[in-house]
């Protein structure tokens, strides 16, 4: 590995432990005990995760984090499903833009980028719309890095008598969710974020009874949840050929997890990484774009410079040359760059990711900050 | 890494070269120009293979080999298309079911698992049912190891005016393909078999023209091939995130390919390992269960011996415990089990597994053969 791999403040892929990596030096067999007992133990420390062990099962999925989204919905919302829709972000609207390609209905609520939505909406358009069987929400919406009020909106949604699935792709592991009192029928994570895997996998935390009677309603053979958990819960085995490396990066992330201390040690790393960030940014004179009451210790979208001799693609490379890969802004009406907070990464480096960023500026000659 | 490592004799995963898999050790930025240029590098690599760069894409999509073959159908037949499905195994019935969970109309021709599909019923096929729009072929049905004719069956194909969808998962890399003499609309592989990647990623080698009139076909977001052949010709980058350390090992592992001398020589090494075991097999009294004429180099059936006191399990444990993870046999009518000739396996390793499975028949008393 060479020395000078840059630290990615990204939201995914992001830095491993070299640890992690090293569990990739080893090819497994798919079809061996050895491995059905690595995806056992994988699934099991998932749901410990969220205490949901009781209620739901861990369906992992091969693909990315947009796989097993599609794969939840799919296999979840029956045919004559109807999902409403919660946007305020990149993330919001591709799940309605799933809902489109598979063809179940859907109606959207649309917030700014800057405007969590709440529970007095979510109850004010279940009263307007009986047909609403599933809401889906983005928990952190990453292309802002706003968090939406999850249990707020659930309770909510579980008094109406409907089903929640949650993206919680870039919060889980690190943001608290226990399913014995948030209640969803889906949550949908991936291997390569706060977990501190490598990407390629993604897992759906289903409701047993819910997964249990969604046969048939899958559009996709390789997406099917069902198919895949009476599989898997039958042999062991995966349906299809598993990604063994990116499986077995993950269990060794889990571990290290453990030692860590779990979610709680996790998450204030994070919200660490977080406020060492925003601290030293505000230093020098970069505002975030998100009030802090609404930010997730997840990612940081900041206000780009207005001084005309900022350019991000500049921005970028230089920031790159000093050892930091940081992330373009997501947002069509404003300037933007961000800069993740997640990743085997700790205050240290964020304190230097601010020295390069301010280096960098000082080279450029961006005054107008 | 442990030194005991067991040689995985399985069709994917399989052993891969220390190289491959330390090209693991890096985190890359998805989002990264260096990253980019790994994902350009390696589609203009596959493509040299089968000398398609004129004729086709090269599109790359995330999950294991049934994940590319449902994309390439659900993508490549349109919506009111019909597919013919040929099949003499569990591979082709997989193509079936896809046809039938995507909702495309199909038939389906099937010959006895030791029977490979003929030119000639294609042909007649063909002209029986004018509806039919594609054709869908297995290359080398790997749950026994028979070839397909594929180029005659290509030919009669073109012949009728009708479009062609290989899954050539289990021969890419090690069979030549010519795409500008055999004609098809896609053909379809994956990272972890005859290239010795590890898993995570398949590739759809799809038709300039029949990609770009594919808009709307899809049934899934996440497997649209247009769409994400679309995205990538913008960008450079992955529509969603990539697998990318699978990505980067891909790419290292076909640098050792060129290196080994391109396809003739990975042809000729498992053929190699191919005859070997054979040969060392026969010398057992292990009988295999395709004609030598129809056997690719790619995997082999034995049919398991029929002594009562031979039982798969024990047998496998004990041939694993002495190196070699061998593959359960997939025919249900005639009890078997798989040896694998591919990987960053030779000859000696073949030699090495041959003299197992003969020290644990011994060990077991299997005498009866
Ligand atoms: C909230 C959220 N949902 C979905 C995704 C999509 O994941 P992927 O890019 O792995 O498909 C992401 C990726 O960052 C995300 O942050
Ligand atoms: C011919 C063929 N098709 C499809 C597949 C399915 O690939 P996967 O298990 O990666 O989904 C395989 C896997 O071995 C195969 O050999």
């Amino acid at each position: 590995m060479p020395p000078a791999a840059p630290i990615l403040l990204t939201p995914g892929p992001l830095t491993t432990s070299a640890r992690t990596r090293q569990a990739m030096m080893l090819d497994w067999g798919s079809w061996d005990d050895s491995f059905n007992q690595l995806t056992a133990s994988l699934c099991e420390q998932l749901l410990a995760i969220i205490n949901a062990a009781n209620t739901h099962h861990c369906v992992p999925i091969q693909g990315s984090g947009t796989f097993a989204v599609e794969a939840a919905i799919g296999t979840l919302v029956p045919r004559n499903g109807h999902v409403l829709v919660l946007i305020n972000g990149a993330y919001g609207k591709r799940l309605a833009k799933i809902c489109k390609v598979i063809g179940r209905r859907f109606s959207t609520f649309e917030t700014a980028e800057n405007q969590p939505t709440t529970a007095a909406d979510v109850d004010r358009l279940l009263n307007a719309d009986p047909r609403i069987s599933h809401v889906a929400l983005i928990h952190c919406e990453t292309s802002t890095g706003i968090l939406n009020p999850l249990s707020d909106i659930a309770a909510v949604i579980a008094q109406h008598g409907k089903r929640l699935i949650i993206d919680a792709m870039s919060s889980f592991g690190a943001l608290p969710v226990d399913a014995q009192h948030v209640p969803f029928d889906a949550l949908i994570a991936a291997s390569g974020k706060c977990l501190e895997g490598v990407p390629g996998l993604g897992f759906v935390f289903a409701r047993k009874e819910s997964l249990a009677n969604a046969q048939g309603n899958c559009h996709s053979l390789a997406m099917d949840l069902q198919d895949q958990y009476a599989y898997m819960s039958k042999t062991g085995q995966w349906r299809f050929t598993p990604p063994t490396h990116v499986v077995a990066a993950l269990h060794e992330a889990l571990l290290q997890y453990k030692e860590e201390g779990g979610l709680p040690a996790r998450h204030k790393r994070y919200a660490n990484n977080c406020q060492t960030l925003l601290n030293g940014m505000a230093r020098l004179g970069l505002r975030s774009f998100l009030p802090e009451a609404i930010q997730a210790p997840i990612i940081v979208t900041f206000h780009a410079p207005k001084d005309p001799r900022y350019q991000f693609k500049t921005f970028y490379e230089r920031v790159k040359a000093k050892g930091f890969i940081l992330y373009p802004g997501k947002l069509t009406q404003v300037e933007t760059f961000r800069v993740g907070c997640i990743g085997q990464v700790n205050t240290i480096d964020m304190h230097a990711a601010v020295k390069a960023i301010a280096d960098v500026l000082r080279e450029m000659e961006v005054l107008d900050i």
